[in-house]
C-alpha cells in the first residue's frame, strides 16, 4: 500500500524538483525555525529517552535479547511521542557473543591483563593462546617491518601499540581505528596466532574498548583482543625490557545462529509535498559492555525528540521528517543495507539525510556532502545553525549509516559533535547513562531540529549528489 | 645480639635527652639540608623504584603469593640502595582471597553490576544473594530509619549510596569511608542479609574500590560489595522509580590458612647517636585489583630513595634513618602491630616517625603530633618544607602504620600529599603504573628527605607526646 502511493507521487514530486530550483527560504520561515531553534535550548525532553532506552532496555548487540527489546521498545516510544506511520522493517543480523574473556602476561613477570575481544572476532581454545609478543605501532609499522624481515611475526602476539589522540573532530579515531579494523589481518600476512592492540580510545582508566575488526578470507582468522590503555602502558613498558615477552589470553566469542532484528521507523508527514523525505537517522543497537548510552541512545534521544518537538509546532513543515533508527551499525551494517533495499524507489525522493551518532556533547560542526546547486540553501541554512557555536566544515562525512544513500544521489548533512570526550567511553563498559549532559543533548536536539525544519522547508531541496561523491566510504 | 645493644645504648640515649633539650638546628646543618632538598628536585630515582615493585611485583595482597615476592623484592632492593642492617622481620598474616564475583539487577530491568566484594567480607553461596534493595545514604541515615522503622531493612541487601568529595586533604574520604568500615555491620544490626555501598572514590569510570569491612562477632556476618560509580548511579535512579528494586551479587570471596609475611626494614645507621632512631614508614603490601603503584609503592619508593640519598651524602647524620615497609597495612595492621611488639624495647628511643602512604602527588602539608617542647624545632623544620610548597596543618594524623607509636609516646609527622586525584584510583583495578608522575614523587622525596634529614639532626629531638595524644586512632 505505502509503495502503491509512492509510486504516485513519484512523479509529481519530480515534477515539482524541476519546477523549483534549490533556493534559499522565505523570512517567515527562517524566523519560525529560529523559534522552534531557540525554544529547544530552553531543555528537551531528550535526556528522558535516553535514559529509558539505556537504563530499561540497557545493551542490545545486534541479535541478543537486548536487541529485539530495544525494537520492542523504540515502536513504543515512537507511537508514544506522537510520530507517525511507526513500524518496525524486519532486517536479518549475524549474531555474535563475547562469552568470557581474560588474560595475563606470563614472563617475564606475571601481572593480569585487562582485555576485551575485538567484535566479530573469533575466540581463542578453552585453555587460552600463549605466545611471544612482538610489539609495533601501527599497520604501516607492521608492513614496513615484514617487508624487512618477512618472518618476524611468525607465531607470535602482534601487538599494535598506536595510540590515539585526544580531537574536537572525529580525526583521532580515523588515525587510530585501522588497528583494530586491519590488525588482525596484516598480523595473519605474516604468520601471527594473535592480536593485540591498544584500546583504541582516550581513557586511562583499566577499561578496554571493543568495535568491529575485519578478516581477509584468504587469511587465518586469528583472535584479537584490545587492552585497556594501562594495561597497554604495561606491554609497553615490558616489552622495551630485556629478555621476551610472553603473553596469554582467552577469548570465548563466537557465532551464534542469524537472528531477526529490524530498523525502526517513525515519521512526520509533510503537510504539503510528503512525499519528500528528509531522513533523520540514528542507530538503535549497541555494544554490549555498556548500556550504549552516548552510542547510539543519545542519537536516537535527539533525532526522536527534534521530530516530537515538530510534530507538536502549530505548522506541519512541507516535507515528511522521517526518523530512521537502525540495526546492527556496531556489527554488520545490515540495518543501512536492508534500508537502502527496502527504500529503493523511494531513494530519488529523500530530499536530504543525517544522522547523529557521536554522543551527548554539542554539535559544533556543519558539513555538506552535496553539489554545487545546494550551496546558496546551504549557507542559509548554516546562517541557522551559527547561533548555536556550529561552524562549517567540509570533511565530506555524515554517518555510517547514511553513506549508502550517496548511491543514490542523496545529499547528506553532518552534524558534528564534539568528540574530545566521546572517546573516553566509546565501546566500553563506561558507555552508562551518568555520562550523558542533558544540556549538551538539548542543544544537539536544536541543531537537528534546525536542520530538519530547514530541509523540510527549502524550496526544491539542495539538488543531487553529483556522480564524482556517489560513492560510499565502505 | 641487636637487642643487647639496644638495651645498653638506651640508658645513653634517655641521658642525653634530658642533657640537651629540644632545640633548632645550626645554619651549616641547616644549609645543608636545604642542599639536600633541591637536589632532589632535579630528579630522582623514586619512580625506578615504583615501577619495579609494581610492574615486576604487581600485586600483594596479605598472604598471597605477590606478598611473599614482594617481601623477597624489598630485602633486595634496600640493599642494592645502599641501605645497611636490611632484614625482614616475619609476622603472621591472615590471608584473604577475592575469587570470582559478579552482580546485576534483577527487577525492575535486567542490568549487569560492576562490583568488588570489601576486604575481609564473606561470600555469597555460590548461586548468589538476591534480594529486594533497602537505598540508604549514609550511616546515619540508616540508624535514624531504623529508629523509626525497625524492621525497614529486615531481608534486604542495604545499598549505601553516600558520595565521597573531591578534596585535597584526605577529609573527603575519612567522611565517606564509614559506609565501607561499617555499612555490613549496621545492616545486618537491621536483618539485612548483604550490603552493597557507592565506592569510596572519585572516579566516574566502571572501576570500583575494594577496602576492608570489621564486623561486629556478635551479629550475622553478611556479604558486602562496592558497585562502581557509574553502577551506584543507575541504583540511585532505578531506586527512585516505582516498584521494588531487586538485586542479585555473587562473592567467591574466602578466608585461607595464616600465611607468614614480613616487615622489611633498612638503615641509615647515625654518626653520632645510632641508637636513637628517625623512622621513615610505607607500606609494602597492597589490594589485589591493581598493582599497588600508588598505594602504596609510590610511599616505599619515596622513603627508600629518600634514604638512599642520605645515605650517600658527604656526612652522615647523628641519628639512625630506619625505613620500615610494613606488612599488611590494607587487611590487618599485623605488620604495625608486629613492629610495636619486636621494637617495645626502642620505642622510648625513636624520636620522631613519619609514614607515606598517599599516592604519587606532592606533598602540600606538614602536621605534627608533638608536644609543645617541640614546638620551635617544628618551627623550624615547617621553614625548611615552605619551599617545596607545603604549609602546616594540624590534623593530628600521620599514618595507618606509625599511629601505634603514639603509645610510646614518639612524635608523629604527618607529610600530606595532595589528595585530590588520588582516590581516583585508590583500592581499584586502577592503581597502576601509568597514574605514577615521577616529578610529584621527587617533591615527595625531597620533603621527605629534608623532615627526615632535619630529625635526625635536631639538638634533643622533639620530646615526648604528652599524655593526652598516647592513644591510637584504632
Amino acid at each position: 500500500m505505502k509503495m502503491a502511493v509512492s509510486v504516485l507521487l513519484l512523479a509529481t514530486s519530480a515534477l515539482r524538483g524541476a519546477e523549483a530550483p534549490p533556493g534559499p527560504l522565505s523570512d517567515a520561515s527562517r524566523r519560525s525555525i529560529e523559534t522552534a531553534r531557540d525554544a529547544a535550548l530552553k531543555g528537551t525532553g531528550a535526556a528522558g529517552l535516553v535514559r529509558s532506552l539505556s537504563d530499561e532496555v540497557g545493551a542490545r548487540l545486534a541479535g541478543s535479547a537486548g536487541d529485539r527489546a530495544a525494537v520492542d521498545w523504540a515502536v513504543r516510544k515512537l507511537k508514544e511521542i506522537g510520530l507517525e506511520n511507526v513500524h518496525s522493517e524486519k532486517v536479518t543480523v549475524h549474531h555474535w557473543e563475547r562469552g568470557e574473556e581474560s588474560g595475563e602476561v606470563t614472563a617475564p613477570v606475571v601481572q593480569k591483563l585487562v582485555l576485551t575481544a575485538l567484535g566479530n572476532g573469533v575466540g581463542t581454545p578453552t585453555e587460552g593462546l600463549e605466545a611471544e609478543v612482538l610489539r609495533v605501532g601501527s599497520i604501516v609499522d607492521l608492513k614496513a617491518l615484514l617487508e624487512k624481515s618477512p618472518e618476524a611475526a611468525r607465531g607470535k602476539i602482534v601487538y599494535f601499540g598506536q595510540k590515539m589522540e585526544r580531537l574536537r573532530a572525529g580525526k583521532g579515531y580515523g588515525d587510530a581505528v585501522p588497528i583494530r579494523v586491519a590488525g588482525a589481518t596484516e598480523a595473519a600476512r605474516g604468520g601471527a596466532v594473535g592480536v593485540l592492540i591498544r584500546s583504541v580510545g582516550t581513557n586511562t582508566s583499566r577499561v578496554p574498548h571493543t568495535g568491529v575488526l575485519l578478516y581477509d578470507d584468504k587469511l587465518p582468522k586469528i583472535p584479537a583482543a584490545a587492552l585497556s590503555p594501562p594495561d597497554a602502558d604495561l606491554l609497553d613498558r615490558l616489552s622495551a625490557g630485556p629478555g621476551p615477552l610472553r603473553v596469554r589470553f582467552r577469548l570465548g566469542c563466537q557465532w551464534k545462529p542469524d537472528e531477526e532484528s529490524a530498523n525502526v521507523i517513525g515519521e512526520v508527514r509533510g503537510s504539503s509535498r510528503p512525499e519528500e523525505i528528509v531522513l533523520l537517522g540514528a542507530h538503535l543497537d549497541s555494544w554490549d559492555l555498556g548500556t550504549g548510552a552516548l552510542d547510539d541512545a543519545a542519537g536516537v534521544g535527539i533525532v526522536s525528540e527534534a521530530a516530537r518537538r515538530i510534530a507538536k509546532l502549530p505548522r506541519r513543515p512541507a516535507r515528511t521528517l522521517r526518523v530512521v533508527l537502525f540495526a546492527n551499525e556496531e556489527n554488520g551494517s545490515a540495518g543501512s543495507r536492508g534500508y537502502e533495499e527496502a527504500h529503493k524507489s523511494e531513494l530519488s525522493r529523500h530530499v536530504a539525510a543525517t544522522e547523529l551518532d557521536l554522543g551527548t556533547d554539542p554539535v559544533w560542526q556543519f558539513d555538506t556532502l552535496a553539489g554545487p546547486e545546494a550551496e546558496a540553501a546551504a549557507t542559509q541554512l548554516a546562517a541557522l545553525l551559527s547561533p548555536l557555536g556550529i561552524s562549517r566544515s567540509a570533511t565530506g562525512y555524515a554517518g555510517a549509516d547514511i553513506d549508502l544513500l550517496r548511491v543514490a544521489g542523496v545529499p547528506l548533512f553532518g552534524l558534528h559533535q564534539d568528540a574530545s570526550r566521546y572517546f573516553d567511553y566509546h565501546h566500553t563498559a563506561d558507555d552508562t547513562f551518568d555520562k550523558i549532559d542533558p544540556g549538551g543533548l538539548d542543544r544537539c536536539v536544536a541543531a537537528t531540529l534546525t536542520f530538519a525544519l530547514y530541509a523540510a522547508e527549502v524550496p526544491g531541496g539542495f539538488g543531487r549528489l553529483p556522480e564524482a561523491l556517489r560513492k560510499t566510504e565502505k
